[in-house]
């Protein structure tokens, strides 16, 4: 993990370098232990439903906070903080296609846009780091894999579709340990959906990853275990098609003031 | 905790009792360790502020399920339910007045009325039993005391409001316990909001309480310990005065086919 002195440090620190320009790069291993999340945005007419999604798939889609209609700031999890430019790079979908980049938002923001942001691997991962469980991407460019499932999540209104999810190889000592280690973070995908027997959640392949790159075990006894990933309501609501939403970027999260540690539930 | 075998002994089972009018009675200790919920209903118009309400509040207002508008089945937690028939008693309240008090919603209900099922104490307080806490309440016809705080809810649109707790009496070598037990169970309010000084939470008095009983502790090592209330909805509900709310009548639960073990999280 990246912990250069330069780098921002914290939430805030980050988010000002965002705002003023001086940062636009992917946030994993910036201000370490700071929670960040995925964003999605959504016009008001579509946000009950997305809400209640969320609701219904708190595995996939941890909400750890909605910024209402009107309104710009986190207020509980990032004060001070304006979602419209304060994510390195963002991507906007009409109706399911993706036709805009954009450094900010100021010039496409509508008043009726509501945003939720949603907990992130990032955190449960520092988790399994301190559990003594190595994951080899990070510190790299390259990520971890993730494969669409059979898994149906809990549908509302439009919104439907498979849980995406992401996994990691556990050496067979350590699974207790990383099943107890990642239940503490309910608000960051919790425990495993998952241990052991990639074909029974429809996996055919665990080295023919849908999204990220393919790893190989370390050892013949390592196991494969599998986590709700958030990728989930983006891939959902990209099949979806809603009118309008709008996303963080691959990798170039929203970072909030909380800290790793007030996630825990336990 | 009553467990008379000619009680309804599952969720399924009392919820089949109630719509058939052979049970109309307080669910505490019925259909033991299945998991029962409060109840909220609202005009969908209501429904996206309450749904953000309950997510800026996860303490007071933990969401088991959310059933949306044309529907009247909980299809996660309760298939096959009628939630305008399965609750032994219900409230309406109209502009937060109480206006009626029926045994079901046949004649009232509209296609419009979103319905929120809330996690309930009697999930946490059957894991203090086990645990060897003892609640002088349990088996009597008396309560939790409950109080209203000086902490405030998270507002969402016309919701808003202080949160209300219930206190225990926890022995001062159980408080540790007390934590761990009830923090497995986020979805049922979860672990303490506050242990030991009731003024700091703007509780004047600790045997005069705002709804509930008096108890007196049983020895002088006891310690306060507060946890937040599902009585915290309804009465930010009420002091917001929307159009219309229906509730279940107190006591008079929504019984799941959920074990409380379901909700544990570790």
């Amino acid at each position: 993990m990246v912990q250069t002195a330069s780098l921002p440090q914290t939430g805030q620190a980050l988010r000002e370098a965002v705002r003023s320009g001086r940062f636009r790069q992917p946030t994993s291993g910036v201000a370490p232990d700071y929670v960040q999340t995925n964003v999605a945005i959504l016009p008001k007419a579509d946000a009950f439903d997305f809400l209640l999604f969320c609701q219904r798939n708190p595995r996939p889609c941890p909400l750890i906070e909605v910024i209402e209609a009107g309104r710009t700031e986190a207020v509980q999890s990032a004060p001070g903080s304006d979602i419209r430019t304060d994510v390195p790079l963002y991507r906007v979908y009409r109706r399911g296609e993706l036709v805009d980049e954009p450094a900010d938002l100021l010039s496409i923001w509508e008043d009726d846009f509501v945003t939720f942001l949603l907990g992130c691997s990032f955190t449960f991962e520092h988790a399994l780091l301190r559990n003594g469980i190595r994951l080899p991407y990070f510190g790299t460019d390259k990520g971890v894999s993730m494969f669409v499932t059979n898994v149906e999540t809990n549908p509302a209104g439009p919104f439907h579709g498979p849980m995406v999810v992401s996994q990691r190889w556990i050496p067979s000592d350590k699974v207790v340990r990383a099943v107890q280690a990642t239940s503490r973070y309910p608000a960051v995908h919790g425990a495993p959906v998952h241990i052991g027997d990639p074909a029974s959640i429809g996996v055919p392949n665990v080295l023919k990853p849908d999204f990220g790159d393919a790893w190989e075990p370390n050892s013949p006894d390592d196991v494969p275990v599998f986590w709700a990933c958030g990728v989930t309501p983006q891939a959902v609501a990209m099949a979806s098609k809603p009118e309008l939403m709008i996303t963080h970027a691959p990798g170039y999260m929203f970072v909030t003031d909380l800290k790793d540690e007030d996630l825990a539930v336990i």
